[in-house]
């Protein structure tokens, strides 16, 4: 469901689909084999203009429904009966006191499939605003940085931007896959074509959101802004991004600021990153605990993913374009202004 | 202001007090040697009880107010036409066209007092709970986890664990004060004593909201849980935090979780590092740009933090503490239950 | 989609549907002759416990779904190219520059089918509080308070609690249907053992949250608590409502607040009213102007109800456990209790 | 505190000020004589501008502070022991357990102090929109309609717009004042110059939020949008605002609907009523209970208005800048429109 759409945006069905097909399941071998098609129905909040024929949102909300066609019927006692490590099985228990185990519920990484669609619409709100993404670390392994281009990350199943990387890090996969091992892994966001201004003080920091918004991604457990956790190590003479006057504008020397300074965007590249933790279900036995609390152990067996931060690109960049989105929507309630330097 | 607290519960202003005294600046030589009491005032939202003549909270809302004495009648010129890299001086014009160059203005980190305020009356509402912070690394340094003793953490101006690094970053931080230096670093918070069930699926996870409240901190450029952005190097083998049946209820054999789970609490120890840049507002020349865009340099004098980090550690503390009573209301609106262990 | 349901409430599709079924058209002559089953489908939310074999909730967001079956391929071009008066058509367009003009879109009465499927869900969280209500008036006739009989509601097509009125009524509604004109009416909701409080001060009152809550149900105008509008005319000494000591706690002699005192409920029967306009669609001619800005006339044809207050009881009921429900969770979340006296 | 509020806006304190003096008591014999100057203290969110030495606001929160200068030593063992009927002495203890029984604590009418504050600055964001309240009926007496004339609203002290009728009124007020009983009102606050497009469907509705906001005014008991409860008795044709071809766009031959259609704004006045229950506080001795649920009796003695309907015209005022100005503020959002016809 989203809230708040501006009215006549043109929707191209197609290329909702497009970004939800990039998150689906069973793309590559490094993903899980689970068969999902993922097709979106858009059932309230768009409206096929007569005169174009072409579909536009209609400013009311949208809702969309993605179907779940690969519900098997199978036998769901192990996880029915055990807690998965890693999994939010014990807490979801703990919180309500009723589960529903098929699959992970509510806590299954399918909702993100959601996310995706919802990204999609944002997309459209910001059409000026560019959000790509890359998986820039798996396991130990970082991507080479001289190697980066952006139009290889949809060259290879893995998301990444480092064509070079991608192919080494496929024999690390399949090595962790027959080991019924996983791992975890790092995405990168970057949003380019954000004016600045967007965002606010404060709680309502846009720093604070995209924080929010990644971290909400499930089986992440970190999120970095520009320097992010390296901005420890800096002095202060390292870490100042300078400023240059440019022709209309200022510009700014580097952007180890990530494009935010003060929660607010400064016109440079909105960079996120933000760390994925390797696949719960394994194959691998480990030790656990039954819902009548005595102990056993566990293999996750089914069709999964052996390093989740591969479909998490997609899903990351649907994360920034709804807060972009939502924070364009918010800038320009309270100053009348798209965005974007000169008063 | 502090909206929603649960009404009778005892204000000690003392106590308070000396939450406020541990961020206040001129503590030590590794603060900015600004004189502010940082005394609160409380306007609202407590009673003082006839009968024990003790302070109580009413339940509407709690208006505190601290007085900024320390306001110098001072020569604001070169802040007022030059941006300071690093500030948000450029961004809030760019945003609001309008800028109250007096020391940051909205963006100063003054306003951290309130958060520390507003966490003094969190405590209070979720008295089972302990909230403790480190400082555990600065700059390039970090502390020795063998010798993590939450007991120093008060015994040193630098809020640390580690003693013997206390002891050894003060020579590091004096070098850099006197080179008009400043640096980074990172602080954990933990709280014990957080019972299962506190958090939500999807987009209200106490880990998304956790990760919100330390972004929004100034200067924070990084928020990991459990083990953070080092989980992306980890196998699903070596994360998964493997369970074990306990006289009552299971337990974790370790918490590489962080205390989290699907964005609820496991109720092990819930663990946030975050990492503060270094102060911007540094003696070292930088280059920049004036208000008409022209080219200048600027050096930022007067009275600054060598490593703002440090003040950041009873901030963090604050902001966990609201974040957990916030999901602890929360939790029992839902379900009529404090949290914990067995339905 | 209902969020923040508490988790193990049994769930009755049958006591949804009954529900459902009160407001859904074609259920006698008084009412539209749309054929609508309003079945209602939960996609999420609920979970068939095994032990059991009941249907509980989860915890997790309600989401249900009600579709459209009787969408008749039928010609709109009437309400395309006019604004009907008293209708939306007029402002939607002008907000948003784009019009799904079948059937109302997003203005229809339609919605309201969500409001009565989630009320379902709220009666549930609350289920010792009764909510009823009544047509109490219709055009200029009011009924006899003398002749109130909550038994008679369920009892005549009018959903009227005086018998009799809803006889002499039924004459004065058919000679409106056959002139193609309607009629306005007034519905009374009472809530019964709501215990005292429920509720918070200032914009967080209940009476703020009824009002909202009855004035968005469409075709509202006025809504009233207790005396309402009537208050103006009484003098305070008339409109005090005293209190006695009971055997446990005090009790009010009469009700003239309408169970709300200072926004906050004072355990007795919270008496809310609100008035619906007459149905806009009317077979009388009517002038009003293309969306090219031309003079011309409208007659609204269709199945359309001579008196939306008829179904908008129901509606109300929805409207009063929602807003309810909501205090309830807010009120325990605050002061861990269910409310209630004795402190 | 009034956030959101966009930047660069020119506040004048004199303005504010006398928007404050309106609603503060002891202007005439028809107010409490109590003393309080409503000195409004602005501490943030604005911003001397140096080149021009106005004040503007600077799109951060704008923080106002209004001390009480008349909380008199005084002896509270009255109020402190017995609930006063009428007022929410009864519901907060039940609420809280705990209440400030001091002038009324959070529930006294003089938090309206704040509304009228936050309207003077929420009518600087709707520059284009006039919002003018009158008295339009007290007690069993309503103004003659043929008499309105907005200019006399500022001329009498009952803020009538009928001249004639706030003449007979006093003598009537003399004379409950006299007997120690109050009495009820109604007052009507309209908008002029909101443009078509303002509100939202369904749960955003304008009219939702304005009825809202007006019911939570102290001692409000009901709200009507144009033709509000007598709606009820209309018939769809009498009630039908006709539409003719303008110059530019359409127009409404009537108002029946109050300026509001489907929840979202037609461009013509909108228009709002509300009953105010008479004072509680009265000399004529009331029924009561105790704290320890025992039988008594209450005369509330003190300065209260005989009338508090009276200063309900400039909160009332307040109230629909405050709802207007965040409806004004959200379409801008949505539609980057300041609202108006002509797509």
């Amino acid at each position: 469901m989203v809230d708040g759409c501006p009215p006549r945006l043109d929707v191209d069905l197609g290329d909702i689909q497009r970004q939800m097909d990039r998150r689906k399941p069973g793309q590559s071998r490094f993903t899980t084999q689970r068969r999902e098609d993922d097709e979106v129905k858009i059932l309230s909040g768009v409206f096929e203009d007569e005169l174009t024929g072409g579909l536009k949102t209609t400013g009311t909300p949208i809702s969309m429904l993605i179907e779940n066609k690969d519900q098997r019927s199978k036998d769901y006692s192990e996880i029915r009966d055990k807690y998965r490590p890693g999994h939010a099985d014990f807490t979801y228990f703990e919180k309500y006191g009723i589960r529903d185990y098929r699959g992970g519920g509510r806590a299954s990484a399918r909702e993100t499939a959601a996310r995706v669609a919802a990204g999609a619409i944002a997309r459209l709100v910001i059409p000026a605003v560019t959000i790509r993404a890359s998986l820039v670390q798996i396991g130990p392994y970082r991507i080479d940085r001289s190697r980066f281009d952006w139009h290889e990350v949809d060259n290879n199943p893995l998301f990444c931007a480092d064509r070079q990387a991608a192919s080494d890090w496929a024999d690390y996969l399949d090595g962790l896959r027959k080991s019924g091992d996983s791992v975890g892994a790092v995405v990168e966001v970057v949003a380019t074509g954000v004016p600045p201004g967007w965002g606010a003080p404060v709680y309502g920091k846009l720093s604070a959101d995209l924080a929010s918004a990644m971290m909400s991604i499930n089986a992440v457990k970190g999120v970095e802004i520009g320097e992010g956790m390296h901005a420890a190590e800096l002095t202060g003479s390292a870490n100042a991004d300078e400023m240059r006057a440019g022709p209309e504008a200022p510009w700014f020397k580097s952007n180890k600021a990530g494009g935010i300074l003060g929660g607010i965007s400064n016109g440079d590249p909105v960079v996120v990153r933000f760390a994925v933790k390797p696949t719960s279900s394994i194959l691998t036995p480990r030790q656990t605990v039954t819902m009548d609390n005595r102990n056993t152990d566990i293999v996750t067996k089914g069709r999964h993913d052996p390093c989740v931060g591969i479909r998490a690109v997609p899903i990351g960049e649907a994360m920034m374009a709804c807060v972009l989105a939502d924070h364009f929507l918010r800038h320009r309630a309270q100053t009348g202004r798209d965005g974007g330097v000169g008063y």
